[in-house]
């Protein structure tokens, strides 16, 4: 059963990857779970809480396939409590001690937030890897591309000429300040949670603070040095960044979509010889890893919010916010997981088109060329009073070149009109790309 | 395999309804698929498109349960197509000549979008009964409590009295409204899609037109009269009015939280004999039902947004914004359907203590009158200087009783105070709940 | 002193019209607010509540010109009150009565939520007009191009043909149901508030429900029957309806803007002599209006957002969700205010390129009639049969014609395929023009 | 004229500090941009691109308050440019030959960006020292407060204690991370912009790129070492970390405006002698600021998601994207901005009640120490056994207190019942708050 089409057998791999599915599905998740038991276990039995024997058995029978799941369900909706089901379910399994000694004095959220902590490390170095691989590609692009020439595009329109390599090197420029982001933010999110009933871990007193210490340094976790039940920047920070990592992908496919217009052509998708792309029109190619960037950052977007929204929490726990957490931190955590994941595969297989490029800059009548030509006559003539002359002579010609129709108004020297417009002015672009690939992937020894 | 854990077994019940799972779940949802599929080969064959023995073919056999679903996945992936996968594995199942005229000249939103419309038709309607039940419920506890006297707050702060029917019939007046909405609504979104290729039905010229009509009409939804495969304000406005409707229970659902704190304790949830409250403080009773309105909001609230988003589509297709909705529809519609079957169910049991409630008003050391007071001495001393004196005088006094106060002041007539303090001035509080009580709920006759 | 860019000198016409700003601007505001206590005042001496000659006065002298408000201002700030400066500031220019008789009994939400039913209520009709014009446009646009042929596209890639009337009633579709929205919801949300203190009217007691009858009445706003101060439903359908309304016009914005690339060339803005569209590049002629219209439903989008989220308001007043209100409410309106009335200037200067339309589509080698080629094999293969053998002929051929590629492969006879791409097969686009033409404006007579 | 009730002089105030006036108001953002192109033209001046006394001239006679803004406005209108009526207003004040040099080469974006890199450096950092007031504050009072028994909540209900530095403990560790976050953001936003028409720095070849290092030196600026025109996860980021502080704030103002109920009474907020609560309940005490700050954050909330969804941008320059920008930018900044000023002063006067915290824990009938008793029983029963016991024992007395209970069913030995429940288990709070209050405010030496 799946009533999200997101979990349905024939669409759950848009929405996931075989990596993140790793991290969230059900067994997964239940079995991390036990291993947090195992591993609170473990810490007590040091510090001499729970009989070391107790945490012997949990460590080896805590097994999320020898747990029949059907009874732990039934005893969560029996209980309306979100982990007794599952207590009850380990107790089924487990040999006396243990049975009294699993999920000592721990509470839901120590054991949901520790996950959370678990997911948030995980997940953001699956997503840093990713970009990583994205980031390596854009620079390759970047460094090949230094000088293909191509139209720069504002509001939709061309305008005049960039290169390619620049519009790479722009992708990098984003992406590597998010792999800083994840670094910075790892440092913040991947921590533990140990707080008992309220926070102050009076269960465990006076061994809390060690207590929490070890079982976090169990779990290759941070201590968070104080609870965090009602504290939520970490999961909010999280659902942040990768909601704008998001956001730059769906750049990057917004791109490859727009110019892969057959109108304009410039880059392309990979063709996929199994790929159909409709059903009624057996010629289309269409853009689908690009147009699922975009799909996939407004789902990630949308999470994130909700996480924002939850950093506004009442007193010691608040599950108002807390359960909002548990639909929206697996939601940015899979959509803008998948979305590094796809936008590594479409930047390793992006056709760029180097003559379409140079053809669509040379379809403009010169115009590219306006920016540079400005530029020469703001020198002979002043900068404003340039502008309003070229503004004027453009506004009413329309085929016409810009060398014939500035020439034909004794705007300047054909000679020098025509030198103008020889070759495109980008040297800046070439010097930006090697600055950005000098850099290199943050963290990387190039 | 559940990535969600709004489909996990044990949590799955909070997220959803039998009857919502009854429209949402991959097999109901696939059989519904081919449900249309059926339909639109028997309107096919009344017009001689294809032949009437394979319409009776497809209603026959296209059956959920006879499809390899692994094989349905497999294809789906392999082709990158929505439905090709299921085209296909239809094809394994059906007999010739059904084989060729199953899903005939129909696009993949020729079969979603008519199931979204399905989906916000019974949806819409399932939680139109849910808030009827409500409604019914609310004008129930507004006319039981019609001069229940308790404190009315503003800012969280004791003010003047209310009585609890006049809050029960401020519910229903703002949910009388929802159901309104839902009304209006279901007219514009319970419509099928069959659009072709691009919306022009080229497929089926000359006979497009009637097709629709025909194949709409046996499903039981509206003919949108042109192709809305871009134009998606029935989607939008029905994420907004179901997040509405969300908003609603959940301003309940926080009202509820609110006064059952144990320092106001006027509402309470029905105590349930097997619920756990929490297993490190054994006393603990949550309003969890309460609670979860809240979090269903949530993410009814950020679903919607995305279905607003997703209004700006271009062209005559957008994969962009569509495949977001095939997330965020049955998301919205998921968690507010819940919603509204959860709060029916805590109205059903919610426990309303009257003597408490007046017990907080006695409390206030008679400052529940302050407007009564005033508009006495308005009538008396003009209304601002009336006003800037009892300010004055209460700044000044934390714990006396107000008619003692201003008795002290020689304000007033002791007498005249002790009388205005008497009783509680919520008279229109009553005739209010009667007006909504007399309105009923809408579409019901009384 | 302006501190949003929104409200500067240079900047504010993009952000509102003349009509808006005779609502909201301060002084208009100010003078509305005065308006509604004049209204109240007259409506508490029908009933006896106050002096006949109070209410004359407060209806003479409550000019906004009269009021220092440097004071009220001053006042406002000293007092935290958000209109007890207002009171001090109409003392100053009341005569005696009516300086003890103006804002009798009443709350700061009787005039701002009053306040907020006349903005609905004007911005809602004003914004419906603009609609209307919008939609006559978009009908007149339909007809003259009820035939006018054009490249369908999905997923941003030409697809079969459609014509440009078809895309027109696509928009004057759905701008039809919003006007009809506007009408249901102005039923509901151009109402009154005369609540009092915590709602139930104690200070007016027993007259509460007549005085707020007539009160409404004078102002031309529906009596809502029982207060609202905490039940935000209109206000959130409100700014959900407007926003959505602005994701329509931003739907047409985007799609002059991205037809208006010259790679497309189909759509482009009226020329507006004194426009400079880039002033480092002379030759730029920019979508600036499709393009604002896209910006301005982002910021209505957020505001409604807002509004929504507001609607989990606590007991009977909650001053987080309602002076979250005050910024969001003028924010939709303002911004989808003017996206209608910008969205009829669009339209009005709306230029078509007719043979640029033609010439895009038969620039496709033939792969436009791909539909109805398929259309026509399936009746002879078999549909999924035909769909095969294009598919695996097109992906193979890059610039081939599709009548020449097909014919050499013995697919068809070349007669008969090249009667099939002959002319473009948009039939039913035409009769779905007129069934949306034939339905006209909503409320408009034709 | 102000059409946004944020600018009217009643309410300014609360949406803004003078701090914050002097970031954004008319006056100052524009002398603000004319330092900007003062920079810019000093800087050419040092490579010889304008003659020196061009840049001097510039530098003296770019002044606001030269300007004529009617001008500049009426020109901007005209022209549709965003700063072509500035650049003319400029040309009137300005002698030859800055006339020509003032603006040269430079785009819109290289202005306002800069400018927003201006913004967000400072108001970064004004909000970095509000929050280090704030987050100051926070430690006095978990020191002050480190073992102030209360009651701790969890679902809005009572539970075990804590301790009220405890709770003011989170609030700093939360804010500690914000100011980090604050940190290491401004080496990422506080950046210059200077690309020219569509990136490349054409106009300035070859000297673009030590232009603009020495553009951005000149403004305390770092140099962005590529254009970022279609880049935007700076500002993305910035709105976010924004958005999260006033999310952290609005739980602090949340957790008094609960905690100030007078049923509660555990905190309040200072009174203010001037300041009226209602005009109608002469009584009332509203908390106020707490109240405010939710509100804020909700505004922050919506702007910050239109600068994500704005990094999705186009080309080389969006102006759909980039126009919200204006919009959202300053909005997040002023409400986050506002709230970290109010939440300093709020937690300057904020009023802790200890006695009324110590009564509300021994109003619970022992119960708050069910962790603790329970903590007991687990070490002689079984953690499991003894939950199931003391949920069963609890689950049917109401009045009784926790020992009487226990004792009359022999759980325990009563005098070992009294010892547990002697005194609160608080100790490791105070350890926690000792660990917070040791790692001092973030880049402070304590």
């Amino acid at each position: 059963m799946a009533t999200r089409l997101t979990e349905s057998a024939s669409y759950a791999h848009l929405w996931s990857t075989p990596a993140l599915v790793g991290v969230f599905d059900d067994q997964h998740r239940l079995q991390t779970w036990l291993d947090i038991l195992a591993a609170l276990a473990a810490a007590q039995a040091e510090l001499g809480l729970v009989p070391a024997v107790a945490a012997e058995q949990i460590a080896e029978h805590a097994r999320v396939e020898r747990l029949d799941l059907e009874f732990v369900a039934a005893e969560t909706r029996h209980t309306s409590h979100s982990t007794l089901g599952l207590i009850r379910g380990l107790q089924q399994v487990l040999p006396e001690p243990a049975r009294e000694y699993v999920y000592y004095g721990a509470t839901v959220q120590d054991l949901t937030d520790t996950w959370s902590g678990l997911v948030m490390r995980d997940v953001g170095r699956l997503v840093r890897a990713d970009l990583a691989r994205a980031h390596a590609r854009m620079l390759r692009l970047a460094a090949a591309h230094r000088d293909t020439v191509m139209v720069g595009r504002t509001h939709g329109q061309p305008g005049a000429p960039i290169t390619f390599g620049f519009k790479a090197a722009t992708w990098a420029d984003e992406i590597g300040r998010h792999i800083v982001r994840l670094d910075e933010g790892d440092a913040r999110w991947s921590v533990g949670q140990l707080a008992g009933a309220v926070g102050v871990l009076g269960f465990f007193e006076p061994d809390g603070q060690e207590l929490r210490r070890r079982f976090c340094a169990r779990l290759g976790l941070r201590d968070p040095g104080i609870s965090w039940t009602a504290t939520r920047d970490r999961v909010a920070e999280f659902g942040s960044v990768l909601s704008m990592i998001a956001g730059t992908l769906a750049r990057v496919g917004n791109e490859v979509y727009e110019l892969q217009r057959p109108e304009i052509g410039e880059l392309s998708e990979a063709p996929r010889g199994s790929t159909v792309g409709s059903i009624t029109m057996p010629h289309k190619r269409n853009p689908e890893a690009s147009e699922h960037l975009d799909t996939l950052a407004r789902i990630a977007r949308a999470a994130a919010g909700v996480l924002v929204e939850g950093m506004v929490s009442g007193h010691e726990r608040d599950g108002r916010a807390w359960k909002a957490e548990w639909m929206a931190l697996p939601e940015v955590a899979l959509t803008a997981g998948t979305a590094a994941s796809l936008a590594g595969d479409l930047l390793d297989g992006l056709v760029v088109d180097e003559a379409r490029m140079r053809a669509n800059l040379d379809r403009t009548g010169q115009r590219w060329a306006s920016e540079r030509v400005l530029a020469e006559l703001s020198r002979r003539l002043g900068k404003h009073r340039a502008q309003e002359l070229m503004q004027e002579a453009l506004s009413t010609a329309d085929g016409a070149d810009l060398v014939a129709l500035l020439a034909s108004r004794g705007v300047a020297d054909p000679a020098d009109l025509a030198a103008w417009v020889e070759s495109p002015a980008i040297g800046t672009a070439g010097a930006m790309v090697d600055a950005v690939v000098a850099r290199g992937t943050p963290g990387t020894t190039v």
